[in-house]
């Protein structure tokens, strides 16, 4: 055989669609090595980065002619499962209004980062980002602006985790990315690897409108309540935004976004 | 009487909490002339701006001496009632973890603005922003940045709505805004006003980076979905963020934030 064809699931306890089981619930534990894409556009990046092996995926009837031609990318041994709207949601536990669900892996190979290539010139460190939202808007903005690498500590969400994955339009399957254990580690990569380190802080001493990144830079986000430890803000360059009085800092990921367009604008 | 004291409500059918019976459910229809303001940050935005008249408070027993201070600012007779989780809860209508809410009024003087105020330098126009959480993040940044009033069409959706206020952190109370029906009134407004316009666009033909605003600037954000309709994308100036090529746009309120903060930095 040689074409692919789609494969109908009628039933909602088969076991071949036991990965899209009660995702909700599931998102929030580890997913065995696997993750859950959902949205045309997150596939799409899946497809087209084959950063992530695809295990399969689980399309509704109605939607399967709009993605059709993007699944024809994935290898053939890749199943695409079928289901009515009513099958589809008794097997995710919730209403998929999407249509779209797609099963990636997360290769075991992964191993802590040892050096930090030397190609890579805009790399992004996120210390205790929490929320998945931010986490995903953060990977959105970091793809749009061209960061090398993004380097989280043991505090930080999965980036991988369903909502954050759709947030970030694909970007976190775009932009690679390393977690440690420890922020002091991640500072100590950049150091013995020579990269300049700056963080984001409404009390940071430059404005960033001023500001001329590195050749190789590194920009530091802060977890979204208090920010980054008072200890490494003494300790490292530190950056703000220039904003009105007595007005509440803008979100993490906005202001991400305005340090790395300017490290953008600067170098092109 | 000269003090202040909490009105405690055992009975969540008592009639004085009628206005934050089943919040989740009104908050999609009118409601009547007020808006829930929720959670510290917008209470305190919302007492500190004493732009819309507050009605009344509904605290948590155990959050009532956090915000008390706060409260003080009240009138007198603006009633501050207190409740047990499990009233509050049945209240709403559902699980209110904040434990704070308010209800504000919606003066009915306001008139459609026929004039743009002489002082404004700094104009934002929103055109079909439907999702409450960008119009929140949109109010946040424009709080943020020292805009001077927002101008929306009627295809947006309402930035009073409950969750745009709290994603805002205040920001739709801070800064004053008018809805008008059509968008080419608020383009016929602007132009009256001799303000220069300036729509963002994935497709303008400026870069940001490069642009210098006017003295007196309109800056137009799209829908998210479809972007500003391309008849008037051919009548505005247009201006883009460079992005990596391949890469989905970035959120509408990070475009806006990022054209913002550039208006902001040559300004001052």
């Amino acid at each position: 055989m040689t074409d692919r064809f789609p494969i109908p699931i009628d039933d909602p306890s088969d076991p071949r669609v036991e990965p899209y089981r009660d995702i909700r619930e599931r998102d929030l534990v580890k997913r065995h090595g696997m993750f859950i894409a959902e949205g045309r556009t997150v596939l799409q990046v899946l497809v087209a980065q084959n950063r992530f092996p695809v295990r399969s995926a689980l399309i509704l009837e109605n939607r399967l002619s709009g993605v059709w031609g993007l699944l024809q990318e994935l290898p053939l041994e890749v199943p695409v499962y079928v289901a009515t709207q009513q099958v589809m949601d008794a097997v995710a536990g919730f209403h998929i209004h999407r249509g779209i669900l797609a099963i990636g892996a997360i290769p075991t190979t992964i191993n802590p980062l040892q050096t930090v290539p030397a190609q890579w010139r805009t790399i992004l460190v996120l210390a205790g980002i929490s929320n998945h939202d931010n986490m995903g808007a953060i990977f959105r903005n970091a793809a749009a602006f061209g960061v090398d690498g993004v380097l989280l500590d043991g505090e930080c969400c999965d980036p991988l985790y369903r909502k954050a994955l759709r947030v970030s339009v694909g970007g976190v399957l775009k932009v690679p990315f390393h977690q440690f254990s420890k922020f002091t580690d991640i500072i100590g990569l950049l150091e013995g690897n020579r990269i300049s380190i700056a963080a984001l802080s409404p009390s940071g001493s430059e404005e960033i409108a001023h500001w001329t990144p590195e050749e190789r830079q590194a920009l530091v986000l802060g977890s979204e309540g208090h920010g980054l430890d008072q200890r490494w803000l003494e300790k490292l360059r530190t950056l703000r935004i220039a904003m009105d009085d007595g007005f509440d800092s803008v979100n993490v990921a906005t202001a991400g976004a305005l340090a790395l367009y300017r490290i953008r604008s600067l170098r092109t």
